[in-house]
């Protein structure tokens, strides 16, 4: 029997979770949920209905796991708690300073529902915590480092194309290979995120507006862009449609460490991901996330969790004998 | 109150146990177990008794968790089951064949003995196979690659050793760095080991040693070099006490996988270890399963177990709230 998946929010994300389940066969697509009105949503899977947001508690016996694909800004927080007391949730929160928060919220609602909620699942928080945590706990002499990037910051092109004169606008965070080095090196630096990332602009400016002007709007601003090597160019749309159209991340996790009676040996752990697509690579760790929450389910287990609460085999489609023989 | 460790077998694995002890304010080394005269040897924590082998089970009510650290080949397969009768035990088992044989001998003897055994514990197997399982489950419709090195091998090293005229020898094994740039290009190549390492050998020739038959020999030994890209440098002993005397090793496990409609957007997952101290390493991988083992016992589970088996927050000193607020 498949795990029946729904999506809650058809986004970028939510049509990367559309697709990341075709590549899972133990598991099929149920339902997508919209805000919207449901007539006006076309999406990818034959067979698969459409229903409005308010129609889910209806379904909620023929779903096992409810993937919501919602903003962390203003959605999540409301809605995470609010399915978590229906259904089995994942969520990929990713407001870090309010993960906490979050968890409280989310773990009594599926607690006293009988449910299981993992929250804050993707690649950053995700992946990388868990490669944080992991590293961290191996090498306590040590010292971490997350860099981001080469990718599109989505917060930092709005606020682009926030600036007066400006059409259209994308922006690249890019790791400075010179900070990334030291790093490599094991000399522990001491480093802002300034100081690793430097930030790149691809503008298009109105016809007649006054580029250096947006040129030193982007480049003074406050939180965004005054505090780092930022460079601003000007192209037409379509170049930008061109050749900026993706939405490509990825990013650095490095831990430095020492070992020996007198800390006299070193070890570098390092993870990265080079993602072409951010959506669809968050997507493909929730659906997988989406197994675990399953299996925990009806294991009997039910609560907020975090990528740190689940054991690796927890994702896998294959056996725990299968594992231990394919993959260890 | 602390962890309270043990460990069973002193060589350079024990060793970096005792060191990596230290590390982890919530453990304490409680005894070090040799097949030596307990006599002879002299460790390096004061106050810490060393016994004798056959002392272990007269000492079982003082020790919450026994690190084991023989080699794989025949003491592992027959000490682990045995003392998982009566401690909760961590190996380094990585004869990866053997491992699903070694798993069911050692669960049996754990669960009927009420106890926690984790096995296979380290770097390969252990967080390379964590992220093996990881980036396998994430990007199903992928290929994964495992390097190794640049690292000392000790059968490598062994096996130069044992060649007419050779006084001394250390082998390293290095990744190509064309077949490394090949599999994080995302061409997924087919690659066998072979063409994925060379073998580079530091070699002590005795006096009068015919050099060219010693160079021979090694390039054209079945299953150790002959199929690999070989270099032999012949050297003094002073240089290779001089230069080679580390133990240092590392690699790379890389995932290349698909994501979208038609497999358009590609992903790249890249783990990387780069270790000046093999021994070292793998003993503070033990150290931190350790405590997993511990807290598992504690919450009355028993049996074998794996890194996969193993949720990553039982791993830290952190609670879970320190977790989700620090590393999340």
């Amino acid at each position: 029997m498949s795990i029946r998946i729904a999506i809650y929010g058809y986004g970028n994300l939510g049509k990367g979770v559309e697709l990341a389940v075709r590549n899972n066969p133990d598991m099929e697509l149920v339902g997508v949920f919209t805000r919207r009105d449901p007539k006006t949503l076309k999406i990818k899977t034959p067979g698969v209905k459409v229903y409005g947001a308010d129609e889910i508690f209806a379904e909620k016996d023929d779903i096992d796991v409810l993937i919501i694909c919602s903003g962390s800004a203003t959605d999540l927080p409301e809605q995470t708690p609010k399915l978590a007391a229906f259904f089995n949730v994942i969520d990929s929160f990713d407001t870090h300073a309010k993960i906490p928060e979050h968890f409280q919220n989310t773990d009594s609602a599926a607690r006293n529902a009988g449910k299981v909620a993992i929250i804050s699942v993707g690649w950053d928080p995700g992946m990388f915590s868990i490669n944080r945590l992991y590293s961290a706990c191996i090498l306590p002499d040590g010292k971490d480092y997350t860099f981001w990037g080469k990718g599109v910051s989505q917060g930092h092109s709005d606020a682009i194309r926030r600036v007066p004169g400006v059409k259209n606008g994308k922006q690249y965070t890019v790791p400075v290979p010179a900070a990334l080095e030291a790093v490599r090196s094991g000399k522990n630096p001491e480093l802002s995120t300034a100081e690793k990332h430097t930030r790149e602009c691809f503008v298009v400016a109105e016809e007649g507006a006054d580029k250096a002007e947006i040129e030193r709007q982007i480049k003074t601003m406050p939180n965004y862009f005054a505090d780092y090597n930022t460079t601003v160019n000007f192209i037409t749309e379509e170049e930008l449609a061109e050749k900026h159209s993706g939405i490509p991340h990825g990013g650095f996790v490095i831990r430095c460490g020492k070992t020996g009676a007198e800390g006299e040996n070193k070890h570098i752990i390092e993870y990265s991901l080079k993602l072409d697509s951010n959506p669809e690579f968050t997507a493909s760790v929730l659906v997988a996330y989406a197994r675990a929450a399953y299996r925990l389910s009806r294991e009997g287990s039910c609560g907020c969790k975090t990528v740190f609460d689940i054991a690796p085999a927890y994702l896998s489609i294959q056996s725990p004998e299968e594992l231990r023989k394919h993959f260890l």
